[in-house]
Parts: C-alpha cells; sequence; structure tokens
C-alpha cells in the first residue's frame, strides 16, 4: 500500500525547517507541504487560547491542501494545542513533545531530565507531564528561555552574547544534576554548541526533530501512508507573511536555499 | 470649544505605554483608549504590506469606538503604515517619526544624526527621510537593533548582556561621530542607560514619547479637540490576547498597575 499525498508540516515560522531537514532525510520519498505562520510569529509568549486558534487555521490551511498527515514541528504548538487537533482532525497528527520526551526518557540514565523552551511551553507544564508519562519516577526540571529564539533568529548562535545569556538561563540547573537537556523549541538545535560549553559535554542534548521524523515514519508504516516515489524537488513552502525573510533565515536553517516559496493568507481557515 | 470623546493610543504591543505615559503627563484631562496587538507581536520583524494591514485592523478598532484622534505609538507602524492611515480615517492621526526626527533635528548641533530601530523601521528609511525633511544636509546613520526588544521584555535591561549586545549593535556608529541618537522603538527608553554606557554620556539620546506627546497636545489644541474633564481614572486598555502578560510586562514598563484591561478580537476589523 502507499500514498502519493503530501505531509503537512506546520511551524510558528522558521525553526520548524530543523524538523523538515530530519524528515526528508529519514522519509526521502514524501512530498512536504511546509507552512510558517511568519505573520504572527512568535507563538512562544501569546496564551493558550491564541496559540490554539492559529494552530486550528494553520492545521485547515494544510488539510485543504489533502495532506494525508500532519507534523506540528512547533514544540509551542504542540505543547499547548495538539490535544485539540487530534480530536478535530481526519488524518494523524503527531506532535514534537512525546517524541522529544520519549527519547529523552530512553537516553537519561539518572531519570534527571531537564527541559528548555519557550514561556509558554514551559507553563503549559506539557514536557514535565510526557517525560512522567514514559518514565514515572523522572525529575523533570525546566526552565523558559526566551532569548533564545531572537537569538538563533538573528544568527547569533556563538560568542560572547549566545554564552552569556545561556549561562543566565542555564544556572538554573545547578545542584539539579541532570544527564539530559530537551531542546524544547525547534530554534534550539542551532544554540547546540553554546549549551553544551556552558552545561557540560556529559549532557546529553536531546533534539526532537530526529525523535520526530522516526515517530512520522512509523505512523506513517503502520497506518499504510508511505509513499513509494522517487524523491525529487517536489516540496512546497507557504509562509503567512513575505517570503524574503523566510528565504534568508531559512537557509541559514536548512544549510541550502529553499525550493518553491509562497505567500498565503490563513486568517480564519475553517 | 472642548471635545469629551477618548483619545486612541495603539502599538503592536506593550512598548506604547512610553508614549501613553507622556501623554497622560502631557494631557491630564484626556480618556485614552490604548490598543496593544499582542496576538500579533512584534511587527518590527513583518513585512511592510502585513504591518499595514495589521495597522489598519487597529485603527479601525480604535475608530469604532469613536476616538476624536489617534496616536500610533509603534515606530514600525508609522514608518511603514502612518501615509495610508492618515488618507483613510477621518480623525486627526498622529505617528511617532516625525515628532522624533523634529526633535532630533533641533537638538543636533553637528547634524550628524543615529537611528536606531527594529528590522522593518531601519530597513524602510522613513526616519532618515524625516530627518533630511526637517534638516536637508543632515547625515543619518541607521542601525538596526532586533534583540533589543525581547532584551527589554525579558527585563533584561542592565547587566552585562545587555551591554554586549548593545556594544556590537553600536558598534556601527563607530566614526560617524554622530552626536545626537534617536531611539526609534518604544522599547528602547527602556535601555537608555546601557546605551548611554556604551555611546558616552555626549551623545544625546532623542526618545520620541514626549515629543509625540506634545506634537497630540498642539494638534488637539489646533483642532479644538482638547477635553477639559478633569482627571480620573478612565483610560481603558484593549489587548488582542491574553491580558496577564501585558499586565506583568506593562507594569515594569509604567511603573504602576495598569488599570482597566480587556481582550479583544479585531481580526478582519473593517
Amino acid at each position: 500500500m502507499s500514498d502519493p499525498r503530501p505531509l503537512g508540516v506546520f511551524d510558528s515560522g522558521i525553526g520548524g525547517l530543523t524538523v523538515f531537514r530530519a524528515l526528508i532525510e529519514r522519509l526521502p520519498a514524501e512530498q512536504i507541504l511546509y507552512l510558517g505562520d511568519m505573520a504572527r510569529v512568535p507563538y512562544g509568549t501569546k496564551s493558550p487560547e491564541t496559540v490554539t486558534r492559529y494552530t486550528r487555521e494553520c492545521a485547515r490551511f494544510l488539510m485543504h491542501r489533502n495532506i494525508k498527515a500532519l507534523v506540528v514541528a512547533c514544540n509551542t504548538a504542540s505543547a499547548l494545542a495538539l490535544p485539540a487537533l487530534i480530536q478535530e482532525l481526519s488524518v494523524p497528527t503527531v506532535g514534537v513533545l512525546q517524541p522529544g520526551a520519549r527519547r529523552a526518557c530512553a537516553v537519561s540514565v539518572s531519570g534527571r531530565i531537564g527541559v528548555i523552551g519557550t514561556d509558554a511551553t514551559i507553563r503549559s507544564g506539557a514536557y514535565a507531564s510526557a517525560i512522567r508519562g514514559f518514565k514515572a519516577d523522572a525529575e523533570v526540571s525546566s526552565v523558559a528561555c526566551p532569548l533564545f529564539v531572537p537569538l538563533a533568529e538573528e544568527g547569533w548562535t556563538e560568542g560572547e552574547v549566545a554564552r552569556l545569556v545561556a549561562q543566565q538561563y542555564l544556572a538554573a540547573f545547578d545542584g539539579k544534576r541532570i544527564d539530559t537537556l530537551v531542546l524544547g523549541c525547534t530554534h534550539y538545535p542551532l544554540l547546540k554548541g553554546v549549551i553544551s560549553q556552558v552545561l557540560g559535554a556529559s549532557i546529553r542534548l536531546v533534539d526532537s526533530a530526529e525523535a520526530v521524523a522516526d515517530e512520522a515514519a512509523s505512523v506513517l508504516e503502520s497506518s499504510g501512508l508511505k509513499s513509494v516515489r522517487q524523491p525529487g524537488d517536489q516540496h512546497h513552502f507557504y509562509v503567512t507573511d513575505s517570503s524574503r525573510r523566510f528565504a534568508e533565515v531559512g537557509t541559514r536553517f536548512l544549510g541550502t536555499p529553499l525550493g518553491r516559496l509562497e505567500q498565503v493568507d490563513i486568517t480564519g481557515e475553517v
């Protein structure tokens, strides 16, 4: 069985391209429709109600383009809106949170796990619950790192400013003796170097992008939805604001220029 | 002649409260309706078209509440959308850009003027044009400082991170011999201390909030729109996302807790 329909991926903006990259490596035969909600980014400073409304509009936009499954690449949207979305959508829906939590539990030896994310993600407590769902006795410490997103978007991912900001936020883990840290925001993998420098190389950093790609692969497999097409330049990027910034910063995220890129209006998509 | 109708003020978020504060000091008899578009903040990373659409919706929301004049407290909106707005609205409309530019020209001795602002504001070139409109031979140097907004919102307005970030951005003025710097974003006055430290106390910092309040006062005066009411607790704050964050960060901006606060939906306001 195979299904040639595209796989939908959405993020509040650019960060989800780390997930996109993991997906095309893991699932090279799939066509991906990526939606970046650049007109309303960031989600991480906004309320659960607003994030849920935006997430719903993004999902519906992609559903109207005949996707066979949806990957919510945004941690904030996954933390706040995934249960509602799963109930409403008629296709399999994968968030970044559960796969990240599962992988953290798999690699942690001590069960003392740190989580960093946006204000909204950390405030939701969703990672801590997900981790305890896989490992009931895990000790989870969570810290919001709001400046990491603008630092990554500005391209200041190394150097003294990045190091100092990381030191200030990550000092909250002093004495917690974590052995694993979940990078609970798709922008954070860009700051891996500086985070490792500050915490020490012995702390394992869990980037949920690869975990999500594995999860998406098994979901497609088990639902008979995989494509058997040959790979090609078939992906499509939609953005809700000017594509200039997306193309600029996106190239930094992907390491290669983006392909087809289109600006769309999704306000009030029903 | 006097007019008891309220004065409308809008900003992409919280930063405009610096303008609000200047207005209530300068015009204590006026009732102010303040709208903060927290659901779509920030504007400074978005395209001219999107900023113009948002600005229009905000203005219309306030127009429907019977304002007698509008102050656009957001520099990005002023830089990108003010001409369109002035054409469309039936009430006097004041932006932050012209008053700030006028004041900079008044205080600069050498005519070498620096401007800092968001990416969108600086990219528009609107400050440079406005300054040259008042002083044709001014030499204007402009630098975008995207991390200043998240720093101010995070409350990291002093200390080593703020100083380092300021050093990196403001190094662009080395050799320009400016004697005046326009703080071209309503968040930046919170970073005055560190900016002065880096540039030296001899550089005059122009905070447009006061200049705007003066401009608004003369517009109301000359149009016969001033109120003669006694002051009271009459202001009203509208936000497009949860009021929690606005109340929290707003208190940091105003120095006192906010008054009446209401969450509203302005999407597609026509």
